[in-house]
């Protein structure tokens, strides 16, 4: 029974780690989708999201069930609670590449995102992509030294933010405010992405360590 | 020990009202130092931002204790996973509370939100305030019919975001690109708040139906 127990235990550790796997998927089809004007690749990710709800559902329902029979205490008890709590950072990031790819969609079949904008928004889509990859292996390794090391990436889409801005209040900008609205939610949107990561990571260290890194503003 | 019991989940469903009530006091502190271009009540609200995280510490703590020891089943159960989701929704409309503050702290000594589009954030600030206290009302009386009633009131939320983008699409905008990308973020932290919001009464309707009223794109 105990043994059954731990087996369940790891194998939501697991799916965790893929719904991490398929939210990266889907935020870099869908800055594909953006930078492209791809309405395909849009469509691909709109449609994916229901799955990475089911995927939510499941993970909560099961930790719901591991609670309610197990009456798991101490570690074991947190490992649950930090499990529904990073499933739900992970089903929000599913969320903002939908976003993103519905505005891709929305614009279609126009590119949403000019031309002297497009680095900035592909190098964020690297940035949103590396995130989280290193917080899938931080959910499955439960490295507490990698999960600290992400913050430093999220500095990086921070300053691509700040980048993004700088572009839009040049005095030339010359592709009029629907664009402008547009790029000022997609900076938005990556940026969200960002945190939920580093959120994700936060609560690892606190798994581990019991430790909080407050930083609920972010 | 039952009694206790009984009246430690009480006391925590009136800490979960005490802390909507708050984020609402937040919220309208907000909209009035940002609409008056006030730095004083500005500060109020960032600064008291702390205690509402505070108090999703400790609501989040107590019912951590209260899994440990009680190792709840069944409806208690329900409660206490749904009051760490509720708290979390509740600690996030604070944060957007101070989002808007801070706006307004920025662009002090001016008015971050030009006169034509006042009216808009003015009602908006209204309507989150209404959203805020029934939030608080369907907690405190896990009314499900008040609770789904709450959607009505987020559409009117959605009706002003797209007023909003009408105002900043009109052909003579006048007040350039900086405040457009500030209407542009305000327009997204109200309607995420109202999002948390709606997102709050289906928690409640979830926790006394088991029934997801699912949307999870909102």
């Amino acid at each position: 029974m105990r043994e059954q127990y731990r087996e369940e235990l790891e194998d939501i550790n697991a799916c965790l780690v893929e719904m991490a796997n398929a939210v990266g998927s889907a935020m870099s089809t869908a800055t594909t989708a953006l930078l492209d004007a791809d309405v395909a690749l849009a469509d691909l990710v709109i449609a994916g999201d229901d799955q990475i709800d089911a995927a939510r559902e499941s993970i909560e329902q099961r930790c719901f069930t591991l609670l309610a029979r197990q009456q798991p205490v101490a570690t074991d008890l947190r490992t649950i609670t930090t499990a529904m709590r990073i499933v739900s950072d992970l089903e929000r990031m599913g969320d903002l590449a939908e976003h993103i790819a519905k505005l891709a969609r929305m614009r279609f079949p126009d590119h949403a995102v000019p031309l002297e904008v497009r680095p900035i928004l592909l190098e964020a889509g690297h940035i949103a992509e590396t995130l989280v990859a290193k917080t899938a292996t931080v959910i499955g390794t439960l490295d507490v030294k990698a999960a600290q090391r992400l913050e430093a990436e999220d500095d990086l889409m921070d300053q691509l933010h700040r980048d993004l801005f700088r572009e839009l209040l040049a005095d030339d900008w010359p592709h009029g405010m629907e664009t402008a609205i547009d790029i000022t939610l997609l900076g938005r949107y990556y940026e969200r992405f960002a945190d939920h990561a580093v959120s994700v990571a936060r609560r690892v260290v606190y798994l581990v360590t019991g430790e909080h890194q407050l930083n609920a503003t972010v």
